[in-house]
């Protein structure tokens, strides 16, 4: 199987309709390897299909943008009942569990409505003035949104592939880890200190962001010391061995109940079948377990049981907010085609951004003075904020146009099939 | 679409070899219209993929006929985890409910796995001094259970399109409906009369049975009297119109608290969105509802419902089997290429085979002196004899051959995706 | 705790009036030792409060004896909601899961209402002529009713008091066990033959029954053979050391998935705890496991394993009526006060009756030529003839005057909390 | 039936023993006019019985306070196993929705225990040189600990008798409500305003406080307004009226998903079956629905949704605490004798204590800088620190020296039982 993951190339100042045709590219690349029935399938009702991803991307550009141009047609008005996610102000849709389920129309049709879309959309952004601020402001709302979906065709196709027996790969030529000089010589953990004090929290300035990253406001903090960088395989196998995950003392009430109902005694996605040798399965296929890898693939109550073993705690999404503010974001996110977190390269390199989302102890709601948007893009992510926990930092497969200091991903507390780990915390 | 059923040519008498090539070839042929996204989806845990039908009528010939052959070697040694059914005695295999995640192998790989297990098994067949009596009795087995498995692509696939707002279409060519001549001007139901006695039961003599149609047995019955054509939509309607989904008195308090807890209402695929003018889902797409057909996909606690209110009830299944003994197999099976129940065309038809299946009031138990066969072959019926109901005389998506007086079919009560309808009896 | 079962002194012949008020008499001795706590806590949805029993059984007698009669009043209106178990004729009532929530009215307000209703019936059946045959038949059916409800009074006081880790005492005082004199010493099972032939088959003759018994019919046995006694614990462990439980060919599909399901892997009140030495539960207390005592609490699916591990099969229940019809109704039933299996006293004991139900390998169906009653009654049993299979024999917590060779006791397979247990057949 | 919530006197300045003894004299009365059958059951997993409230309160106090005394004896070591809540360091426990199922041993004995433990407490506190202070904050916390309960035997005893078609009454004595002179002349709602500024949250200072309460800390927050009252059943109606429960864009996505499954259209314990004329079950029986009552015993989901539609919002719990911090305790608590909540007396009333918790728009989190206690109690509060909503201010079922500014109660967001309504908020 190729490696469908080719970092596109990227203008540098990029228009918005080269970012758009990128982005629409870049998702079309992620599923080249992928055959219709591979794309059809639905492993969970928590994941969709790559198919089902492929349209939704694409209603939502027909949807937000091009159904209020003069002399729209829908591409088929029946899309807007099969591909419409969440949004109720538009209508009814197919239940999130049987997206599975749409076998017609065929991949290749999804192919041609994806064509069409951007096309239609790509002829909007070529004007003579340029196009309005509205019309950028959707079109950046929709590229984004499509990288989102970018991720999660990478956690939905994941999550199939792990079904199976055979352990199919979803790319071949993923590129080898680099032997791991660094980490395990640590001295355990670092923490790096940050001074009490009020401050800034939130998107402010020019750039995209969404609408749960603002407003900018105040946050008061005490002094806190963040790790400089994330507990790693081999840490968490300890807390394996030290029988974390029998140690009612070390997790919270719910996160307990879901341990035994659930019967998880490992990260997801590790196979120990064979004994002590772990197998991990990654989109590269079944590899060993690397201990000096990022732990990955754990839910918020695994990652807030490993930190209060470990003496320590998850940062506050402020606290890790307030550390990262200035940093360059850089790291391994879906550019370097790896697909898998990846072991720490230098004693100066602290992993802020990419290799796997972090779990913060916060819950996801509403900043100070936060207000939804009126009509259907109100919904984008206000009426998620309960019961859900906010991670940050993106991972290995978040595409790097796509991650700030400010964003917050948000998935509720036994969420494991994203690509989702640990950073440390303490109280100075 | 294409109608992908047509009827194979048969030859008479028709060798061994030759009907299995024709069965391997008829159930292709059921597929050929189908995407490999559609042969890949599974609506629901009791129905499976196309794919998977293919492939594990394949495995079956691999597995009961070829692998006991000298120089066998699996085609691939995980299909015995993938399209193994239910025998137990064979190994472990995947969830009923994620057969639709199979997406590896895909499923060109299937039908070069079909046609490697029939080439080698035609080879076995094509012998100087002709197969012996055990390879004889094994390939007869595996043409019985492909032909069952014909009949369940067909559930199977229904129940998937039926899924779909779209109202795809499985074969566009079905053959138009002649009008209803005959039955809604008959004087209601006629009844032909049985008297009492000890009458044998279970197949016997020559020619392919199941294990679970036998022994052959004497059976006790009261005089009796069997509905001389099946329940149609119009009578079924009557039902509906009368309260009978509404009242306790008709229903037995299983069947009640099923009825309430899924909020039934009327037959499967019947959309009554449209009012009165009520849309019935069939494998040519949507139509009108022609009251004059037979009524189809009801439940057991449906038809045994209808019965009493009707003032009969559901036949046992020795008095089914006794009043069709000596009648000859015809009807509206598969063949025909309607693959819907059809309306009675003269008087003189009486419906026994094809159209729908007929639900008994007989529990499906062993026959007095039944035993299951020795190893993994004893799975095939005997372990299934508790909690289903039997049923009678085949359907229009039963091949011809399948079918016979003695034949018996059995589902859970609560089963409605079956072509499964009403025949009325009474004591005399 | 002193027992309660003290067996009523019975006149020979005995009037109605004086068969009317032993058993509602004995059923308030069934339930003297019982606290208004112990009669009002629900166990199981399956299963009842004691008071609920007292009231239902009250609520009978008014509703289809006394709510005729001139001049009649309510014992309270409300009663008809509260205690109506299932007759849909007679209106909404509460959901059977919460019958552990009727607080009120208390304890002593429903023996009071059983005073009432009492006193009220016997006055109908003291006249001058003798009752009407239509008042006989229904007060023998509300006594034959509340026998039933004092076999299930003793489950469910077991259910309940089982759950506790105090090991309470239902019943400080039973008798102790004979020492085990006979069965191990056995050659292991005896068969008793039966030749094959049409019998008569359903209750004939005077005598009450219930409508499901009858009507009496022929039915066609072959040849077969009948154990002369129950299975045993001591047999029933060996069943289990062989892997009986692990052995998926020796169980029924639906069994084997129930099985795995409800982590089964020994009899209902079986404490393994402590190792080898199992404790058994009893209405008695805790008590060593008596290997010579009858296997008791299994389900339909450990029967039918049990039997097939065995090479033996469970009997229908023509098998065994036939077998016993002639049988004076002796044995270990309530009336002995024992309230547990007995070990077999002397070879010719066959423990036809008492002991524990005996599970056939019948579903419950009706016979042929069964109608319903009319009216409300109607529901009593017709309505459950689906998904439940037949018992025979009464068990050591039935009244001695309900039980008969052709008495058809019934239940879903995977019950174990009534008195089962396992009786072998095989063809001859 | 007697009303049983009498206040009991209270010393001022009140000794630790005289407020233990008060306290546990006051459980008693609320439990004086309950029967053993009311005592004893359990109407949902989410509450317990009475009886298990009387014991688990006592146990506390044995566990916690005496068994580290010299010469201690358990009154009877099965009491750990059948009263331990929820703390697992302290061992196995009964089954959470099981609790109904401990009908032994038998009420009177539960007194009995709160008999010996409340003697052995108090003679404790019966030193020459007054308790310890280990001991002190011991007793402080086993008595906050049992007025959490009282409240509790309040809501649990309220949701079971509401399950009763028989309007059972817990106390036909509650104060009839005086006319409602105020709230509906209000010129709608009023909206105190409050200035952006860094604030100190969290409890500080001398008195008793939980935990979860600290450490005290500060917080910044943006100008606000809040509403001087509380939302009224009469405003809620004008809600429902409007479509509120219909309309998605009002919802959060879980709380429309709830609403939908739970199918809930009013408040708890409102029947809508009389049409217009609502009928309201209270603690005093049913009542009519008085609109100008604050309304009650809605979920967080149905309060979010209704301050959504009213176009303001729930306050943050920060909001709420820096608005109160200075006023007095006092309102309609547990020692007005109500047990429900009451209409505005005057404008200058504000509600903040008692009548209902108010739902805030705070998730269950730990205040900067917590850190759980050691040993057992550690798992008083920090354990559930996830997926629940703050609630804060006390309702009419809280005792008034229980409740204060800092006071953090929490549930999860579907909670409807217990006494919980809606004060609004905005922005300034």
């Amino acid at each position: 199987v190729r490696c469908s993951v080719e970092p596109m190339l990227r203008a540098s100042p990029e228009t918005l309709q080269a970012r758009f045709l990128r982005v629409r590219a870049q998702t079309e690349a992620l599923c080249a390897e992928l055959s219709a029935e591979d794309a059809g399938a639905q492993s969970m009702p928590d994941a969709s299909p790559a198919k089902w991803h492929l349209a939704h991307t694409s209603w939502f550009f027909e949807t937000f943008v091009l159904s209020n141009t003069p002399g729209f047609r829908a591409f088929r008005p029946e899309y807007g009942y099969l591909f419409n996610s969440y949004y109720e102000a538009l209508g009814a849709r197919v239940a999130r569990a049987a997206r599975g389920l749409i076998t017609r129309p065929p991949l290749s049709e999804i192919y041609e409505y994806r064509r069409v879309v951007t096309a239609r959309v790509a002829e909007l952004l070529e004007t003579a003035h340029g196009p309005t601020d509205a019309l950028r402001a959707l079109v950046e709302l929709g590229v984004n949104h499509e990288e989102q979906h970018q991720e999660l065709i990478l956690t939905d196709v994941k999550h199939l592939l792990g079904q199976s027996p055979l352990a199919p790969v979803y790319c071949s030529s993923l590129p080898a880890e680099p032997a791991a000089a660094v980490s395990m010589a640590l001295p355990a953990h670092v923490f790096r200190e940050f001074a009490a004090g009020l401050v800034p929290i939130g998107h402010d300035g020019p750039g995209f962001s969404f609408d749960n990253e603002g407003p900018a406001h105040l946050h008061y903090l005490l002094a806190y010391a963040l790790g400089t960088r994330l507990v790693t395989n081999g840490e968490y196998l300890e807390f394996m061995r030290d029988g974390g995950y029998e140690r009612a003392e070390l997790w919270l009430s719910d996160g307990f109940r879901w341990k035994k109902q659930n019967d998880v005694s490992r990260p997801l996605y590790w196979d120990a079948s064979t004994g002590e040798l772990v197998q991990v399965f990654t989109l590269g296929g079944p590899r060993p377990l690397a201990l000096d890898e990022p732990v990955c693939h754990v839910s918020y109550y695994e990652a807030d049981a490993y930190a209060r073993w470990s003496g320590a705690r998850l940062p506050s999404e402020a606290e890790w907010e307030h550390a990262v503010r200035h940093e360059a974001v850089d790291g391994n996110l879906l550019e370097t085609g790896r697909l898998h977190p990846r072991v720490l390269r230098a004693l100066t390199e602290n992993q802020s951004f990419g290799d796997v989302w972090e779990w913060t102890s916060s819950a996801y709601s509403p900043y100070p003075g936060y207000r939804t948007l009126d009509g259907a893009l109100g919904e984008y992510n206000g009426k998620f904020m309960c019961n859900q926990m906010v991670l940050r930092g993106g991972s290995c497969v978040t595409p790097r146009a796509h991650i700030r200091a400010s964003y917050r991903n948000f998935f509720p507390p036994e969420t494991r099939w994203q690509f989702a780990g640990i950073r440390l915390a303490r109280y100075s």
